[in-house]
């Protein structure tokens, strides 16, 4: 997949009177790094004037307390951090994006993938426009300053772009005096606000960062919703909403968000433990113990454990110091790769009948070594259970998946994998069970990287083929 | 307390042909960084020609792939990592140290605090001797080779320099042929070896990193022993053993430790498993649910769960990008600070009566910040359970714990420490627990920092001051 | 003075194969670094794929090994150099530009400064366009793209856009196959060509990055002229040539450039000592050493110790190891830190009378500081000879030079610019040998910034001051 | 040549109030840094506690103003710069060494060589001394300390230790209330000192130092003067003056030494020009104009133009921005590596008879490139003048000459040597002028490196080899 496609986490700050925003948006951004690692941004709004400061790298490098001073004080803040397994990384690629038009300048941190953007793109350059990155932000804030010179406000300008955008997008967008946050109608990114009590109004991709800034959470953005902070108050805009049948991502819930996170009305650590205990009603096993594979499988073991009563165990131990700067010297084997990062806890599955549970299984390879580990550590069984369907299906609204070559469920039978990862028994949720994952609740989710049934029309495979080929044609490093 | 007291990993490897040693000792400091995050450093010999590098970081930051590379390949090696809220946090004090004497080059890593220290130096510098840094690793390099002129061999120095060192010790000595591992007579500090299936020797202060290189465990080195490894095989030599008898520290167990080492016969994991179960049935508690606080609370919190029936839950989602570049920007609380940390799980704590289990309290802030931020998430009991008796004595043996005045249990009962953080109740496990949270094994510990009762004698305070003032004529930033 | 208002330098290489024209660009952009040394760039076009990398800093600072080596090779390589006493000293504003359009991607390098910038911006904003930075370089690449869509090829679109642009533009522009190199018709800033023997073709700033590269001078770019370097050949278009008279900058031959260079067929340093003995004519003086002040006033000097007879002598030490990095730390006066760059040489002034020449005075402070020296030293007299006339006009073409209230001929007199700067006899170079400073060669230039008699319309200063203020809306640091 | 053969800077500092003494030494070090660019160290004293900071690198780089500002203030300091094609590139060897010792701290800078190191070594280790490093600056730190045992004071401990050192030793010692400059009785290496009106002493290895930091030169320290500021005063220590005939090495004036330094009493642009007339005397050419190669063939230049009435001319333009960071990518030749460096104003030769003036030929290699540029720049004839005889033996005392396989002069006629470089003809400063360079003053200098006659006994080559071959089994990177 290209960078096109990415996890993102996008922050914005809205204050009545000046104070250290860059600040704020710096904790936020630490709270939603787990969204992307690759790149991050800050523009701080004075009074009309704006700052900013953004480059490849972690919040805690790109940002010194130098850099975070320089940016100064101010009333209103956006952030941005990036995921991307980028061959394009650069800094041409960070974001917030930032763009002088006619009427002065604007902000621009975005969430998502548009489905549309290759023939977006290639209208707006036959018109003349230039593009200096590959990102869909540029993009859209190229389709909000197009808008603004027949609209008679910003939030006019967005309202008539969202009309051209398809796909996935949760923005927010800071003119001189205005802070806007949208979100498209199917509502695929998480997005939500809160406040500081007596101070700031935050905009977040997930409520956790709003905890971590000491912000109350107030609600989700609704999907097609268009929610404007500015000096006259809060105006949420509605046209775009119940324009189609809202389909937020369920992998949000399984995989990317914080667990402390609660989106659209669901917790994230209760899906994921809800998703544990249905696995247990699906494939229960004559066990021992049950393990989860650090971080994202912990929440799902423990409500295995709890709904089939095989007791819960640390399985192991994750190495709290590989980061960006380990560099795996050596001839050692993919397998003693994993085992620095993953050391099993010998205590706890040595002779013992281990259930192991993840999250997802993507090619099976990483899964085949820890299983291996398990063996080695003197596990007497194991039964492997995935807290997700079997992938089959390539994401087009911003997560950067395999492509469908590599992802072993496509071409192989769940005893084929079985028999790959080396496992005495391998369970996956089931299909129907994703409704009881998020507690029934909710209207419909996104979930065609299990199905194939995308809720919107996909990208042109030609378009984009064409658009791709041009996009080669500059790689900033 | 000083620099001179602080907790280091220490790693060595011997092999019979040239091999990347550089690479294993990388990877052995990684999984072993959690004892020491100041500095690292790696010595490499390729028969007889020792390459070192060594700086202030950590080892991710330290060892780029080009500096690993050009440490090359060789026979031996030796790494050391340390920690050390040092105000003299200079290059200088980086280990191992390594020195030219008249028999050629030696390199040392040392992991304790010896408690003559001061006048050991003192008696040296009259004889004309000369200190680049205050380590006691320099100290130590120092009695060996002033041994070295009178002994026959490097093993022989080492044995005589025991003779004179009094205190905590684990130490690895390099020679241009030889690595030599030994420990103190007490065995305050932890020290293991084992072997890559047919491959190198591996000497390392806990076994987990014995597993990341791909080592079988062989056995702890015993207190008093000295393990040396040469061409000619590996030699014991027992004449400083059972010359005292061992305490090895138990606060290893407790804090220090990896949970997946297993240090003189008995699991970390399983020791704080037992002190969560052993504070269960000293200290029961009506409540709903027990979390632990992470890292180092959760194993113990699972232990009080199962002994207790009551469910164990994920009380806190822990930032994990939160590393030595977070700035703290902003006019936060300190309260703050710790909620960027650490998050507390709204759904599981919610309404509910909390166990809440950590392994110590020290001067009591953070822990009421903590209860604070669970009672802002929703819960209605917090029941403080503390997997440790109270801190009441310094340590002398290689632990930095805060001075006396800063102890909140020296100084106040545990009705007013309960008051202080604000929990409903407080319990602290039994001192008469502390052997069964070794299983009743081992025929005694360390507890000093519990009871006062020191194994040996103390460093007399008035040579310390002397000696304190002179260190801090040099600072080398 | 703004940062629209820069001496740059660009360089372009095209070769008919695929070779390692980053290494050449590298080279090239050493050679032209006293051009420009805020912030450079490389583009290398590789068979149309288009890699670069760009940042702020000296060349050999951005240009590590690695970073060179990522570029890879290629057939087609731009770069360039800028100064800037940049209040936005931001990446946005590095160079070259990479911008993608309807037909793909374009680089381009820029040298110079529009005198409509202002207008031009505002005339696109209104049709949609938005800005990453405040260069004209973007400016000129928005205008070549526009007409892009309405022209056969890019060398039509740079015809078209040359009709939109007013004041001074040297540039070079790279599409996937074709390098361009065009010049105002005015022919502001200096353009040469020429090619490594049997190999590729080379265009740049100064003749003397030619010679670093080993290419040999083939001529200069003619004011007006758009010179193509294609697969099919090299083309010339001039339907910009001699639409007006050309007024090359004639400050290039006494500041700017580098002595070895030669432009529009007349030597830098032939013109120097030309000044310098014109100025011996104009102004001599009773002395025993004639000195100059390093390093541009050292070639005036030689030129008039050889008019005059008065022997030539080494005056100064430069200190070359003050760069970027010095800090000038301490309570140390002005005078102080010129003492650090500049020392005196004693031997050579104690008792004499000195005639002292240097390139220019602006404010006159630094001017007095090295005078001060020079009596410090001994010298008995001091005779000050400049060569070029007083400045008292801004400049719009590309040289920042200080505002007119700070120029100190635009309100003092001679004689009290004498006082000023401490002298006991102070001499310009007259007007009117100006001419002869170029040898009586050339058709005319331009010398506004010591006569007012600027060659172009200037700048509206009522868009200018929208456009500033629209400007500090954005400040990427 | 091994790292112990080394040019240095040093410097030092004496206040009778706390001021930034830091600063002075780093202003102290830029103007040094000629004298060694590999790395630099300061080390501050505040009423005896010593803070230091030293590296790697040049003092621009090893001293940012955070570095510079953790200093502190204080009323002593000490600085260093190294020069070394240093295998063992390593910091253990930067200077200043700081050591703790009986009797507090003591830090201490050196330039020179011992010719006894090898032995004086051995001896200290015999007696258990250790060495962290391979620098004589530690060894003579190590004997003054030895010395201190049996002195009453600091100043009777570095007389004594000048009984046991021979060779070439300039040093500047702080302890913690005095601050003492020595110079070996032979005088091999600078050393001066002067006073900042009304303000701090400085001691220096060259008078520019002084001048740079605004401090009036007082005299030089005498060859075997131990010179002490204390509180109480300055006091001079001559009781190894006049003990042997002193010998300055003139290389110091050809080649090291700024030529705006005066060592004593003779003026380094003063000898330089003088070398260049007695070469014009001993080595006439019919020419046109006589150009020197940057930098220090400038000064004999213009002394052979003066002398011999053919006009000096500025022969090559050298490139300022060439430092540590060039990387010399590509398949470029040698010569073209020249070239970039320094590239021939043809204007200046083409079609002239040239006289080239340089100061030394060590290799011929380079020298020949230079000819080449010269020939391709169009010059009819070169005339090759050196203004310093031909190098045919070692230094002992400090310089890093390449070892005698590599002088081509060692092994070539002067015709053959004319060939090699391809000049017309070839001319060397005649042995016989030594003198007169220095004005016929002083009463002898060391010219070892021209005649072989060295003025102390030299390394025994065994010891040396003994010597080497332990230091190899460190480098510490």
């Amino acid at each position: 997949m290209s960078n096109l496609h990415e996890e993102c986490g996008i922050f914005g700050v809205f204050s009545e009177r000046s104070e250290d925003v860059a600040a704020l948006t710096y904790y936020g951004l630490y709270a939603l790094q787990h969204r992307g690692q690759e790149s991050c941004g800050i523009v701080v709004n004075d009074d009309g004037v704006m700052t900013a400061h953004k480059d490849v790298g972690l919040v805690g490098d790109v940002f010194t307390a130098d850099r975070l001073d320089k940016l100064g004080t101010g009333n209103m803040a956006v952030g941005h951090c990036r995921y991307g397994a980028d061959k394009f990384n650069s800094r041409q690629n960070c974001q917030p994006v930032v763009v002088n038009h006619m009427k002065g300048c604007l902000a621009l941190a975005h969430n998502g993938s548009l489905t549309n953007a290759y023939s977006l793109r290639e209208t707006l350059e036959m018109q003349g426009a230039i593009f200096h990155s590959s990102s869909d932000a540029e993009l859209i804030a190229c389709v909000i300053t197009q808008q603004r010179i027949v609209s008679k406000s910003i939030e006019e300008a967005v309202c008539g772009a969202m009309d051209k955008l398809e796909g996935a997008y949760s923005i927010v967008v800071m003119s001189p005096t205005k802070l806007i946050a949208a979100r498209d109608p199917h509502g695929f990114r998480p997005l939500c606000y809160g406040r500081i009590p007596e101070g700031a109004y935050i905009v977040a991709s997930e409520s956790c960062a709003l905890e971590t800034v000491g912000a109350h959470f107030i609600r989700d953005i609704r999907p097609g919703e268009i929610l404007m902070f500015s000096p006259n108050g809060i105006t949420s805009i509605d046209t775009h909403c119940e324009k189609c049948k809202p389909s937020p991502c369920i992998f949000e819930y399984i995989y990317f968000a914080r667990p402390d996170s609660v989106i659209d009305g669901v917790s994230v650590h209760q899906a994921r433990k809800n998703a544990g205990a249905l696995l247990a009603k699906a494939h229960p096993a004559e066990a021992d113990v049950v393990i989860g594979v650090p971080d994202s499988g912990i929440d799902a073991a423990i409500g295995y454990a709890e709904e089939s009563g095989i007791p819960y165990g640390l399985g192991f131990i994750k190495n709290k110091y590989i980061g960006r700067t380990f560099i795996s010297p050596g001839q050692k084997t993919r397998e003693h790769q994993v085992r620095i990062k993953l050391n099993p806890l010998g205590e706890i599955v040595r002779g013992k009948r281990v259930v192991l549970i993840d999250d997802s299984i993507v090619r099976g390879t990483i899964c085949a070594h820890i299983v291996h580990m398990l063996r080695e550590a003197g596990a007497a069984e194991v039964h492997m259970r995935v807290s997700s369907p079997p992938f089959i299906a390539p994401c087009y609204y911003g997560t950067d998946i395999d492509s469908k070559d590599s992802l072993v469920a496509v071409s192989h039978t769940i005893e084929e994998i079985r028999r790959i990862i080396g496992v005495d028994s391998l369970g996956y949720l089931p299909l129907e069970d994703l409704p009881g994952v998020l507690g029934n609740k909710g209207c419909g989710y996104c979930n065609a990287c299990f199905t194939e049934q995308y809720p919107t029309a996909v990208p042109d495979q030609r378009s984009k083929n064409r658009f791709e080929q041009k996009l080669n044609r500059v790689m900033n490093r």
